[in-house]
C-alpha cells in the first residue's frame, strides 16, 4: 500500500506534463500513471498541477556577512519561506571568512542547518582563504562528502580572492569533481565607481546601482569565462543581469568553454528605474549586481528560451530595514555601509510561475525546469527535481487559478518586507511535499524545524571537467 | 490488468532515466514505477535499457526522385528496416513535382503508407510548386489535417523553388501553424562548380563533395536563417553538415532568429576521405551535403552538446548499386547523374547508440533527447518520443553488451549495401514494441505490413511563429 | 617656368596636409613646398584649402535604365555639376541590357563621354548578360583596355543576374584583373514584400522604403561576401545603407573576405522619416536601397571611421520630377513604377565637407581620402586622388567660411530639384582646376563640352586577387 | 638655397609613392617635385627608395629594471643600432618605480638621453605608483610639457597596477590629453602557471613561453579594451601576439572601443618552436608575450593588413648573454629569474622590409605606414613619419637590391648578439639623415652622441578621448 497518491492532477515530471497520478511509499515516488493502487492518504489534485518542489541553488540562510552582519534569517525562519513559496530544496552558503578553517566552518553551518531548516539542503562553500590546509586537505575532504560546490568572489574586501586563487580552486575542484560558482563583477572598476560617488556626496541607494556597472559584470564574467576554459573545469555563473552578460555566456559556450549561469528574479522583474519609485525604502531594493534596463530584461528571458541561462534562483539575501540590518551603520549611512540583497526565497516560484505558466512565457515545462530540474541537475543534488519513479516525493501541488497579490510585509522569513510589495500573481502552490511528507497544507506550515536534510551532492555531468585544457600542458 | 509490463530495466523516459518498470494498456503507457501490478504478457528487461522508440524524422520512403527515379524502398522495406533499427516512428516525403495537385500528393502517398508502413509515420510535404490552389487552399487544408510539417529545397532542378516562394510558404505556414523544412544550398554555387568539374573531365563519385563546397551550405543556410527571423516562421534546417553551419545556426538563434536543426549520422562517422578508401563502390557513399572533414565532425558534436543542433536524423535516401538507382544512366554515368543518398535508417540508432551511450559521447539521456524525443516534440507527434503515463507504448530494448559488425549488405531495407559495412558497435535494439504490440522480438521482425499508423501533427512550440517580426509592418 | 603655382593653402595631399604651394606643370603635378620658383599664373589660396579634387565613384549619366528610361542628365549637365561641387573624376555606368554586345555598349557610352564630359572619367560596365562572347571575349578584352570595373545586379529585373552568373563573372575578373562591384538587395524578398504592399493599396512613394527592408540588404551583402570569398575575387560592395550592413563587411572582411565597400550622402544625411515632410515632392528622395533610420546613421559614420565603409559616393541617379522622369507613369503611379535615385554630383561634397571638416567628424584628412584618394586608389584611377608630384592637378580650392543653404532648384544637372533643399553647410569649393586648367573660377563655370578625358583603370591593390581560393579546389 | 637635394629615387613620403626629388632646409623638407633648384649637397638616389625615416615607438634604453637590473645599452649604443638600421626616432621609457617620483624620473631620462641619444626621442612614462602626487601634480605637468604616452603593465611585481589604479590612469589621461600604453598578461594566471612549472621542475628557458599562455594575454587585452570603452579614454595594446588577440582587438573596435594596436617582429618572424633549435643561446629568445604559432603569425599578417593592428615596434629590450645580463642570477637561473627581452632597433625595418617590399607581403607604402607614419601619428610626434613639405627630414635612403645575412654578434647596439643570426633580408637602409644631417652614410655612422632632441608629444587624433563614456554617468 502506498503511503500518499495524488489522483487527478497534471503531473509535470521534469521530464514533460502528463495526466497522472503520483504514488508515494517511502518517501520517494513509488509509481506514476493511472490506477496505481490504494494509499493511506488520497490528495485529489483535480484542476491542480503537480510539480516537483523548487530547488533554490542560491540563498543566504542565517551566515555571517564579511562585515559581521548576520543576515536576518536562521534556517528556521528562510526555509518556512521557502516551504510557504513552493521551495523544498536549497543551496545556501557556508561562508568562510580569512583565517577561518574551512572544514569547521562547513561543520559549523551543517549544524545549524540540522537544527533549523525545514528543506532538504546542501552548500556552497564559499572560499576566500587558501592558504594552510584549504586546498590541500579541506576541499579534497569535504567534496569527498559531498560538499562539491564552492563558490568565489572577485568582488567584496575580505572574501575576494585573486586570480591566481581562482586557479587553484579551479584545479582542486577539477581534480576531487566539483562545481566552482562565481560572483563576478570587477572589483577594482567598482571601487573606482564607489569613490567618484563618495567624493561627489552621490551616497543614496539609488546610487548603488551605479557603483556596479555593467562593464564591472562584463568584465569579470570574460576573465571568469576564460579561466574555466583554460583549465577545462566547469564554472556556474551567478547571477547574470544584462544583456552583454548572456552575449558573454553564449559566446564562451560556443568556444567550448564549460560553463553554466543563473539569473534572478530582481532582474527579470525590477530595473534599476524602480528606485525612482520604490514599494519598499529603497535600501531595500539594493542588490549586486544591481537591477539594469528593460532591455536586459528582455535579453534575460531570451537567454532563458536558449538554454543560455541554465537556471532562476532566488539570491535570497535577507537584511531587515532597521537597525539590525540595512541601517546597522545609521539610516542615513552611505549605500557603501547598507548590506545588499533582498528577501526573494518564497516569491521566486510564485513570480516566475505568472509570468511563465500564467502569461505564457515559456510554458509549464520550462518553468519547472529553470527552477527545479536543471538547479538539481547541475549542482548534483540526487533524488531532486523530477517526479519520476525513485526521485524524492518532494512535490508543490499549484493551483493555477489562486491570485494574490503580494503586501508590504506578507512573507514568512523574517526580513520584515517584501521587495515585490503591490505585484499581483496567478498561480500558487497551496500544498507542499517534502519526501512524501506534507509540510505545507493548504496554505499553512505543517513542519518541523530541523526536519529537513542535508543533501549530499554527487559528481553531476555539469561537473565533470574537460580533457586536456590548456592549462594541463606543461612541456613544449 | 495491464497488457504488458515490462520489467528490472533502467527506463530512459525522455528526460531522465530511473530504474523502474513499465505497464502498458491499450497501446500506451499505463505507469511506470515499482509494482506496477499483473499484465498478460511480462518482459524481463534486467540489465536492458528501455528506450522510446525512435523517432526518426528525415527519410526517403517509396519516393519518386524529379529526375523520375523511385527509391529502392517501399514502405514495407523501409520500416520494417527502421524497426530492426530501434526506430519506431519516421517521418517521410510527400514529393510534389511541379504541376502536380500537393492534396493529391499527399493523398498518394498516405495510402502507400497504409498498405505497407509498419512505423507510426508522417509527412513532411515537399512543395516545388506553388501555383494553383497550393498556397491558399491545399496547404490550409492540408495542415489543419495534421500534415504540418513543409520541406522546400533551395538546389535541383525540378523541385527548387525561389526565394519569393519560400517567403509565400513561410507566409502560409506561419498563418495556418507548421514547420518549413529546407535543404539549403546555393544552388548557382553548385551548378558553377559542377560545370566546371565536368568540363574539366572530374565526374567520378569523389568529386561529388566538391561540386557541393561548403560556401553553398553556409550562404544557403545564412540566407534561410535570414528568412525565418524576417517573417518570424519556425524553419527546421535539414542535415547541417559543416562547422560553419553549425555557427551561422548559433549565431542566428543568438539574434532571435526561430530555427531549429539537425545532422545525420553519415556527417559525425564519415569524412569525405572516406571516398579513398570506400567499404562499399564509391557511389554508395554520395550524398547531399557531402561528408565534410574531421573537424567538422568535432564541430557538429559540439553543437549537438549545446544544443546547436536540436536532434539527429538519418536522412535515408535508398538506391540500389545497380541499374535501377545510383546506375540508371550507366555504372560510368557522371556524378551529376547518379542519386545522391545512402540507406540509413537502420543503422541511425545503433551507430548513435555506440558513440553516445557505449563510448560515453554525450550519454544515455541526450542519445534518447536527440535520436527520439526532440524529433517528436519538434514535429508535433504528439504521444511520442517519451515513456511516460499517457504516451504511446513505443518501445526499443537495448541490450547494452550486444555488439555488432556490419556486413556489406546486411539491412533490412531493399537497398541492397551497407555504407557503414566494417563498422563495430556495442548496444543493440533487440526487443521492439509499437503501441504495445512487439514488433521486433529478439532480433526478429514480427510486424505486419500496413500496421504502422499515420499520426497528425499537433501545432508544437517549435512551429509557434513570432510576434510582429520585420515582414509584418507594412506601414512607415 | 611653372603654369600655375597655388600659394598660401593648407594643401591636403591625400595622406596628410601641410602648408605648402603647390605648382603645377604640363596638367601635373610639378611640385609642392616653399618657394617653388615662378609660374604664368598665381592662384592665391591664403586662409583656403587646397585639396585633390573630389573622385566620385558611382553616378548614373545620360544613361537607358532597364525600363527604357532615359535619366535627365547628358555628360554635359552632369560633370558640369559635378565640377560645381569640386568633384573632377567622375565613374558612371556602361550599361548593358539583355541581348546587347557589352563591347558595343561600351563604345557608345564612350562616345557619350568624349562629346560631353568635362570630367575625367571611367566607367563601370553593368554586365546582365552573360551568353554569346561576353565572357570569353569582350570582357577580356574591355580590361585590357582599361575597363576594370564590372557592375552587377542582384536584383531588378532585365539586369539582375543569378548566382552561378556572378560566379562565372568574378572568376573572368579575376583572370583578367578587375574589381566587381555588385547592388546587393535579396530580389525575391523585395517582390514579395512589393506584391503584399500593392495588394494593400499600399503604393505611395513613402511605401517604397518598406518594400526594400534591410533584410533585403544584409541578405544579400553576406551573400555576395561569401562569394568574394569563395572565389578569392575583390568584390565592392555598393551603397551600404543599414548598421547590420556594416556588421557584415566588417565581419567578411574579419573573416579574409577580399571585400570593399561604400556608402552615399542620402545615407547618412537622411533616414526613412524624411519621407512624412519631404523637401520636395516625395518621389524625389526615392532610392535603392532605401534611407534607415538615425542609428544605422551612427553606424554608418562609425564604419566610416573604422574604414569598413571605404568611400563615400553620390550614386547620382538624375530623375526629372515630371513626365519624362519620375512620373513617366504618371503623377499617381504606384512606387514601383517611379524611377529610383535622386541628383547628388554636386551635394556630395559639400555635405560632406560640412560635416566632417567644418563640424568635425572625422576631418579633413579623412574627407578627402573617403571622397577622392580612396576611390582613386581602389578604381586604379593612375593620377587622381592626390597632390602629390607626377599626379594630375585637379584640384578643388575649398573657402571653409563660406556658408550656402541649398535651394530648391539650385544645382546645375538636370534635375530640377535639390533632395537636400533647406539644408545649410559651411564650406565651399570656390575654384577647381582640372589637369591644371581652371575649370571653375569663383564659382563660374570655366570648362568646355567634351574637354574631359577617359581614365584607363589600372589593376589597383584592392583588385588583386587571393592566392589559392575555395573554389579553386577541384580535386580532393 | 637647399641645404640637401636627394635626386632620382623613389619616394615614399608616408601618403603615397611618386618619383620625385627632395629639398631639405633648415633640417626640415622643403619641397618635394622636379627641379627644385640647387642644392649645397645633391645626394643621388637613382634606383634607391627615399622613405621617412622609422619611428620605434616602443624600445628599452638604458632603462633599470624592476628587479634593479641595467639593460645592455646607453642611449648612444641603442640610438646609434636604431640610426645603422633606419630607425631616426625613438620612444623610450621613463620607469618609474614604486616610492619614486614621477617628475624626477622622467628629468632623469631625459637627461640621459640628452647626454646620448642620436635619434629624436620621447618617453613612455612607466607609472608603477599613483600615491602622491603622481596624478594630481606630476601626470598632468608631465603631460602639459609633451610627455604623452603612460606605460602600464597588469604584470609583473613591482611595476604591475590594479584595475582600480588603471582607471584612475586612464581617467587623468582623459582629461589631460595622453595616450595609456598597456603591456597586457593576466598576472595571476601567469604566476600560476610559473608556480606549477618551477614546482615540477621545469625551469629552463624553453619554459619560458609556456608560463605565459596566449589565455593571460587574451584576457587581459579583453579587460584592457573594456576599461578603454568604459572610460571612452584611448588605449595602445602593446605587442599583441597572438590569432585572438587580433580578434580581441577587432571586436573592442567595431563595439567602439577607442583601442590602437602593436605588434613585433619577434612575433612575425618567429614561433615559440624556435626554441627547440634557437640561432642562440635560448635564453636569447625569451619575450613577454612570448612567441607564439604559425597560424598566430598569419594571423597577426591578416590583423596589419585589415589595420586592426596599427604598427610595428620592435620592443627593443636588450640584455647580455652573460652575468650583466640574462644570466645575473647565474647560468642555471631558472627563466623566471633571467632577464625577457631581445635586441630588436637595428633588425625591425630590415626584416620588416624584406618581407613586405622584398616579398611583397603589404607593399612599400604599408611598410613606411606601419613602422614611420603611423607610430608618429598616433603618438603625436609633430613633423616625423611623413617626407611632405614642413616635416623634419628624417630620411632613410633603402637601397632595395642590397641583401644581408644577419649574423651571431653583428648589431650596434650593446647586446652582444643577435636574435635573427641566420636570416638573410634584401633591401637595407644605407644612408640615412635625421633633421637633414647624414648620419649614417653608406653604412657608416657619421652621428655625434647627444644630437638627438627630444620630440614634445602633441594631443594627436588617437589620443582624443570620446565624448561621454559610461564612466561620466554619476547620476540614475
Amino acid at each position: 500500500m502506498h503511503d500518499v497518491v495524488i489522483t487527478g492532477g497534471l503531473l509535470a515530471t521534469g521530464a514533460g506534463s502528463v495526466h497522472a497520478d503520483l504514488a508515494i511509499r517511502d518517501g520517494t515516488v513509488a509509481a506514476i500513471g493511472a490506477d496505481l493502487g490504494p494509499a493511506r492518504r488520497e490528495i485529489d489534485a483535480t484542476g491542480r498541477l503537480v510539480l516537483p518542489g523548487g530547488v533554490d541553488s542560491h540563498c543566504h540562510i542565517e551566515q555571517l556577512s564579511g562585515a559581521g552582519l548576520m543576515n536576518a534569517d536562521t534556517f528556521e525562519t528562510a526555509t518556512c519561506s521557502a516551504l510557504m513559496g513552493g521551495t523544498t530544496s536549497t543551496i545556501s552558503f557556508a561562508a568562510q571568512h580569512p583565517g577561518m578553517r574551512l572544514s569547521t566552518v562547513v561543520a559549523d553551518y551543517e549544524a545549524l542547518a540540522e537544527r533549523g531548516a525545514m528543506t532538504d539542503h546542501a552548500f556552497h562553500m564559499i572560499v576566500s582563504d587558501v592558504s594552510g590546509e584549504t586546498l590541500t586537505h579541506d576541499l579534497p575532504a569535504l567534496m569527498a562528502a559531498g560538499h562539491r560546490s564552492i563558490k568565489l568572489f572577485t568582488v567584496y574586501d575580505k572574501v575576494r580572492v585573486g586570480d591566481a586563487e581562482i586557479l587553484d580552486v579551479l584545479w582542486t575542484a577539477r581534480e576531487h569533481g566539483g562545481l566552482v560558482c562565481v560572483h563576478a563583477e570587477n572589483d577594482g572598476l567598482i571601487r573606482w565607481m564607489v569613490r567618484r560617488l563618495v567624493e561627489s556626496g552621490r551616497v543614496a541607494p539609488h546610487h548603488h546601482p551605479i557603483s556596479h556597472p555593467r562593464a564591472a559584470e562584463i568584465e569579470a564574467l570574460s576573465r571568469t569565462c576564460r579561466f574555466a576554459e583554460f583549465t577545462g573545469q566547469p564554472v556556474m555563473l551567478f547571477h547574470v543581469s544584462c544583456a552583454e552578460g548572456v552575449g558573454v555566456v553564449r559566446e564562451a559556450r560556443g568556444r567550448g568553454a564549460p560553463v553554466v549561469a543563473e539569473t534572478c528574479p530582481h532582474y527579470l522583474f525590477m530595473t534599476a528605474a524602480d528606485f525612482a519609485d520604490p514599494p519598499v525604502e529603497p535600501a531595500g531594493l539594493m542588490c549586486s549586481p544591481p537591477q539594469r534596463e528593460s532591455a536586459d530584461q528582455e535579453a534575460l528571458w531570451a537567454g532563458l528560451a536558449r538554454g543560455d541561462l541554465d537556471l532562476v534562483s532566488s539570491d535570497h539575501a535577507p537584511y531587515r530595514l532597521d537597525e539590525s540590518g540595512k541601517y546597522a551603520n545609521g539610516r542615513d549611512a552611505p549605500f557603501t555601509r547598507m548590506a545588499n540583497g533582498m528577501p526573494g526565497l518564497e516569491t521566486r516560484l510564485p513570480l516566475l510561475f505568472d509570468a511563465m505558466v500564467s502569461k505564457g512565457r515559456l510554458g509549464l515545462d520550462r518553468f519547472v525546469a529553470l527552477t527545479s530540474t536543471r538547479p538539481a541537475e547541475i549542482f548534483g543534488l540526487t533524488g531532486k527535481g523530477r517526479l519520476l519513479p525513485g526521485y524524492d516525493a518532494d512535490v508543490a501541488i499549484w493551483d493555477p487559478a489562486a491570485t494574490r497579490t503580494f503586501g508590504a510585509n506578507d512573507l514568512h522569513d523574517n526580513t520584515g518586507y517584501n521587495p515585490f510589495a503591490g505585484r499581483s500573481v496567478q498561480g500558487w502552490p497551496v500544498t507542499v511535499l517534502r519526501r512524501g511528507e506534507v509540510v505545507v497544507e493548504d496554505g499553512v506550515l505543517a513542519a518541523r524545524a530541523g526536519s529537513g536534510r542535508r543533501i549530499p551532492m554527487a559528481v553531476s555531468p555539469a561537473m565533470t571537467p574537460q580533457a586536456n585544457p590548456p592549462a594541463a600542458r606543461l612541456d613544449p
